[in-house]
């Protein structure tokens, strides 16, 4: 059994806490020896993507500190407790599978009386069955046509994820010839959102997902009979329409006003669920199968990786240390992930609920205060946009944020223009290569307002195109490195007692059983 | 003439650094005291819209310091300093003018040889001309058929202005039968980008804005250029397609492979062009040039008030030195934006991208470093899918982060529906004045993990619905806001020397002319 410890109790953290020496970016990326640098610090991720973390602010004395906290932390031994079973989340009293979704990294896992990995792959094998019949026009709406767009009711992890994976996806599948389906999303309890959609899409040639673990989310729900509502205005009939992803005891699972219901459980965090049916079915429906499984492998493979008790042979659990050591013992706050890649323009706002979510906690795993900053705010948007827009603060704000690149040697489109001697894909690529050494060495000026300090971390994640494997490699890397933070702070990453409060008051509000400022505020908002 | 001193140099700064008082929100929001703050701490802002700072952790005596400060800041001198047309932007030596886009708030202001609001307005009148012949189908293609789509090439604030405004208002225009034409936009050099774009619309029918002041921005041309090669593979002219916004001077002005050319200048920045031809453009093509008028006069309305000398008549202001209460007081280095609008989805990039830009500075305008925090990290999502991602951190996280909300009594659709018991609309506000009250006095629990520490500060903005005359009273709010914050620290908010070393670079990686850790990104990026 590992041994639960604060951060602070472990003397690899004190270690690093008592060692004043800081790593000069302007110095050791300067010359030959900063371009030895780059070339020996970087890791070899799956599916052909590669970190690299030349421009941290690290150096080989402190990686062997960060590899000793990580031992000390026993952050392998922690992991594999988590995929071997273990009641991970302390909070709520459950496992947490996600892994399983994808692969079975260690010991069969059987909760629920099923074997879990089982349970997964056979909700896997049904959503596949199902999307091939509504692919191959056995399944269609009641005037026997083919379904043209699947549409996502879902909030939170069941809108996030998808919908970045799928907008990440969309452009290569219509490159390859793999768009089988568009794909929508509706979340918002704003009206407006489903209105949005419900006006923009063909709803008679459309399939809807409702995507709720309780069958009891109220966005959700109050959108699904939205949907309703319009198929019945429309002269259709909802349950030849719609599809659910619940929880087995959910009231929904037996509900006949569904074609089909596809499973998931407790055992699967909302900000973690994109592997399982969650995201399955809307990207098998959008993609296929096939491409979904690709999806899959890709994370496997990743999360193979990430059972490697060595840091530096583990870029996930690196740049978990290294993310610590940042918040931590330098004490930035806040951190970008800046993918340079337009696809990847939602997957900021996942990583910003998969981080926040997990780690912007206050209290341990067993409940107690922790005297030590956890979770950073998380932020982000595709490059080359950041660079014209929140840019100007990165490089000459006074504070500091570290940065997450990620680019791609390849786009995914088979289309590219000429201009000025390159072609757009070079530009991009020429653009991050740039951003990185601009962040790290600045650049003396006698005009200080056009002086940049420099000494500004980032890492880079580099893949030779986005596909789906590359796509579910990156996916778990972030959640990888989300959960062995976790393990350092030692948080349970895997609860949020802190989206309760609201919605408690929230139900107050809708019951009129208020006073005080609330019912003030209340009234302003026309309730 | 106003007299430029940094916020260190005031004593009014200094009382406020001296006074170790803290608002207790807690204490001060509790009980029928908490219901009474709450109806006294509102100001009335432009078009029925309402900035409420109960929540923030202010009383009367402090709102009298920080009266003080914006007295000893001269805001309202230097306001007026600045619409009378003063060169604000003292490091690229130019006028700052985007409040004459939308009214003549003071004297007459000439540059250029001409008076500026005339200019401005001759803009307007002729984006109206082409939009009405577009529209009643005097400019078509040349098969004679309507124009259906509007594309709006550009990056920056070419972009996210635009397209944040154009997404707050296509629902209603829907609602309203206002929408005239659908607009896409294509930003990012990525060619995926235009792919993407230029794979779901039907170029025959669509006309594309090129918008670039100096008609040389790269990312921009080099999308142009994909949209022409498009064009011609379709069998189409690009110059019966193409519109261009830019300056008289850029060489794009006088090319005649557009179907018109529309100006702007170089006294309005990139981030507050969305009033100029920038955003003019584009909204009367989508809209109508009616709708873009009162866009503008909602702006107008709120300039007006902004001028007031009084912060407790001045919600701007009032915001403003309330959020460096916050960041140089308090010690706070983010805030997020969260607008309960789903028609705000893009509004929070806007605004990242306009304060970030603008206040990430680290020397004040006589290019002299500053000893104190300056523009803080702004992130945000709406809510209330936000409530599912980030808010946990929010509530529990170790960091404060002050929060401003934006909430309507009315959605943008005329569709709602009644689910237990209460519309949509209703649910989506009772969640957000929820919120406030749990941020702000927090819960107590035996259970740690369950308890909130409350504390939380946030504003909210509350209007009737969200349509072009809100839409503009709100940006001009923010634009303003940030204008004055920018006074507070003493710095220059109207240049971005900060993005220039990144794009010197990328041009040497493109030409070829590196050496050590920039060519070994270089080359493991593949260019």
């Amino acid at each position: 059994m590992a041994d639960w410890k604060n951060l602070d109790q472990l003397d690899a953290y004190k270690a690093l806490v008592d060692d004043s020496t800081r790593v000069d970016l302007r110095t050791v990326l300067a010359g030959e020896q900063g371009a030895q640098r780059v070339r020996r610090y970087a890791l070899p991720m799956a599916c052909g993507l590669s970190y690299n973390y030349g421009a941290k602010q690290v150096d080989d004395a402190l990686l062997a500190k960060l590899a000793n906290l990580a031992k000390e932390a026993q952050l392998s031994e922690k992991f594999a407790e988590l995929y071997n079973g273990a009641m991970i989340n302390t909070g709520e009293k459950r496992l947490v599978l996600h892994h399983l979704t994808r692969g079975q990294l260690g010991d069969p896992v059987v909760a629920d009386g099923v074997d879990k990995r089982e349970f997964y792959v056979e909700q896997q094998k049904r959503i596949a069955d199902f999307a091939g019949k509504v692919h191959g026009g056995e399944i269609t709406n009641a005037a026997g046509e083919d379904f043209t767009t699947v549409v996502q009711i879902g909030i939170g992890g069941s809108d996030l994820g998808p919908r970045a994976i799928y907008l990440a996806l969309e452009n290569w599948a219509r490159a390859e010839g793999a768009l089988k389906m568009e794909a929508r999303f509706i979340s918002n309890v704003d009206p407006d959102d489903a209105v949005n959609v419900l006006s923009t899409i063909d709803v008679a040639h459309s399939l809807f997902i409702l995507v709720s673990k309780s069958g009891t989310t109220l966005e959700t729900l109050t959108n699904e009979a939205f949907v309703k509502d319009a198929l019945s205005k429309a002269g259709l009939d909802p349950a030849d329409h719609m599809v659910a992803v619940t929880s087995q005891t959910s009231p929904l699972a037996q509900d006949s006003g569904y074609l089909e219901a596809f499973f998931m459980d407790d055992h699967i965090g909302g900000r973690y669920s994109s592997t399982s049916a969650v995201g399955g079915a809307v990207l098998s429906l959008a993609f296929g199968p096939e491409v979904f499984a690709q999806l899959l492998a890709g994370a496997a493979a990743t999360d193979r990786i990430s059972a490697d008790a060595d840091p530096l042979e583990n870029p996930a659990m690196l740049d978990a240390l290294i993310g610590v050591y940042e918040r931590n013992i330098l004490g930035y706050e806040s951190t970008a992930v800046l993918p340079y890649s337009q696809a990847l323009s939602r997957f900021p706002a996942h990583l910003q609920q998969a981080d926040m979510e997990s780690n912007g906690k206050s209290v341990n795993r067993f409940g107690e205060p922790v005297d030590y900053p956890t979770g950073p705010v998380l932020f982000g948007e595709p490059g080359t946009n950041g660079q014209h827009s929140f840019y100007q603060l990165l490089h000459q704000g006074k504070d500091i944020v570290p940065l997450q690149f990620v680019g791609f040697r390849e786009n995914q489109g088979k289309t590219d223009v000429l201009i000025q001697g390159s072609y757009s894909q070079q530009k991009l690529g020429a653009n991050v290569a740039a951003q990185i050494v601009a962040f790290a060495c600045g650049k003396d000026d006698e005009d200080l307002n056009k002086k940049f300090d420099g000494g500004r971390p980032s890492s880079i994640i580099i893949g030779e195109r986005l596909t789906p494997e590359s796509m579910g490699a990156l996916l778990a890397h972030f959640e990888n490195k989300i959960m062995f933070q976790g393990f350092l702070w030692n948080l349970n990453s895997f609860d949020q007692e802190g989206v309760q409060l609201g919605k408690v008051l929230a139900k107050r509000v809708l019951a009129h059983e208020t006073d005080g400022a609330l019912a003030v505020y209340s009234e302003m908002l026309g309730i």
